[in-house]
């Protein structure tokens, strides 16, 4: 094989990688949608999507096993196979996620519509948002603009703290309205855990284009490789 | 490098990943003592102990990254490498899960004990159960046992939907018990998430052993590959 070869190989797991990610992001603007319109029908695409999310992300790890396989990578190509891998499992559990939601909106959907201390429709547009640029870094190799995701988790983690606290306090204030203030507790916490993997994919990236490893904020940076 | 060495390399990843795995099981172990006895401390213990666990994997990733740099490895060694890079990562959510769960039974011990329709306990040994079966399965290469992961993998899923609906009836008849059942509730949901984490373990020890990608239950294997 081939090293043009090689890089045609990296460039399709880029692109089949960039359509797990549409399908990912598809699934949870649906959910929010759905949220929106009280829409059961829409949750039930998201659950019919999800197997081919699935195998989608088999066909990636099959592919990035196939290209460590064919050649000795280069450090910044290894590096790059393995951010693949991982940004792949972490679109997977953002589809998760998406269903989980789902799940939660269909069940909201059967008691009367409740008016919640809890802007669930802000909250998806900030978490979204991070997925959004996180995959964008990705695309653009852009460390900065990774970044830029890690700081957001902060804003989406507080979010979803104060829904945790004025949805907990309804439920005990307003037991009638117990049923739909869980589902939209659950929801918030799908979503701050969405915005976890978006974290995830920013560090990836990172880690990818920098050659360093901020996970868990180390902070310790090594400067770029010279290939 | 010796193909010897690199076998040597090989060996030390799986003994960081079982030092790993050690780690994560010790903090759920923890949090479900902590909900036995009501004691803060422990929980404090498995929040603390988290940025070890973070550091390991870090550790793990960095070893993965240069065996797979340094020689171009055989397809099972290369299978063998990117299961541990995945199970790493499922590790690392575990110990995330644990310190939910320690942020969960701090907030519980806040309140008066309750009588609560959950067994938390019989779940947790459970979930903690499937965890050292795929860890089992990994350390001796053992198909059948991870197959045998992915089948509890429903029984706690079970438990977990019973959790919910008992927890969010209590929620709504008695509102002065809503804090500590909506504690209850989350820990049972993230002892399902580690439970799911199990099972991302066991498929991914199939995954090395078998050569077949059993995800998501597609069923697809192919015999075991002639090396």
């Amino acid at each position: 094989m081939t090293r043009t070869r090689f890089h045609e190989g990296l460039e399709e797991l880029k692109q089949k990688l960039l359509e797990m990610a549409g399908m990912a992001e598809q699934a949870v603007d649906r959910t929010i949608e759905a949220y929106r319109k009280r829409d059961a029908g829409l949750c039930q695409q998201v659950l019919e999507a999800e197997p081919a999310i699935n195998r989608v992300e088999r066909e990636i790890d099959e592919l990035a096993l196939d290209l460590l396989a064919m050649q000795q990578p280069m450090a910044v190509d290894l590096r790059f196979i393995l951010a693949v891998i991982k940004i792949n499992a972490d679109l997977e559990r953002v589809g998760d996620q998406a269903v989980n939601i789902a799940e939660r909106v269909m069940n909201m959907s059967s008691y009367p519509a409740a008016d919640l201390p809890v802007d669930i429709p802000r909250m998806a547009s900030t978490t979204a948002g991070m997925v959004k640029r996180a995959l964008e870094a990705f695309i653009q190799g852009d460390a900065d603009l990774a970044r830029a995701v890690l700081e957001m988790d902060d804003i989406v983690d507080r979010m979803n703290r104060d829904a945790f606290v004025a949805l907990s306090k309804l439920m005990k204030s307003s037991p009638e309205q117990s049923g739909p203030a869980l589902d939209a507790l659950l929801i918030a916490r799908n979503l701050e855990r969405v915005a976890d993997h978006a974290t995830n994919i920013a560090e990836d990236v990172i880690f990818w284009v920098r050659g360093a490893d901020v996970r868990h904020g180390s902070g310790a940076e090594t400067p770029p490789e010279q290939e």
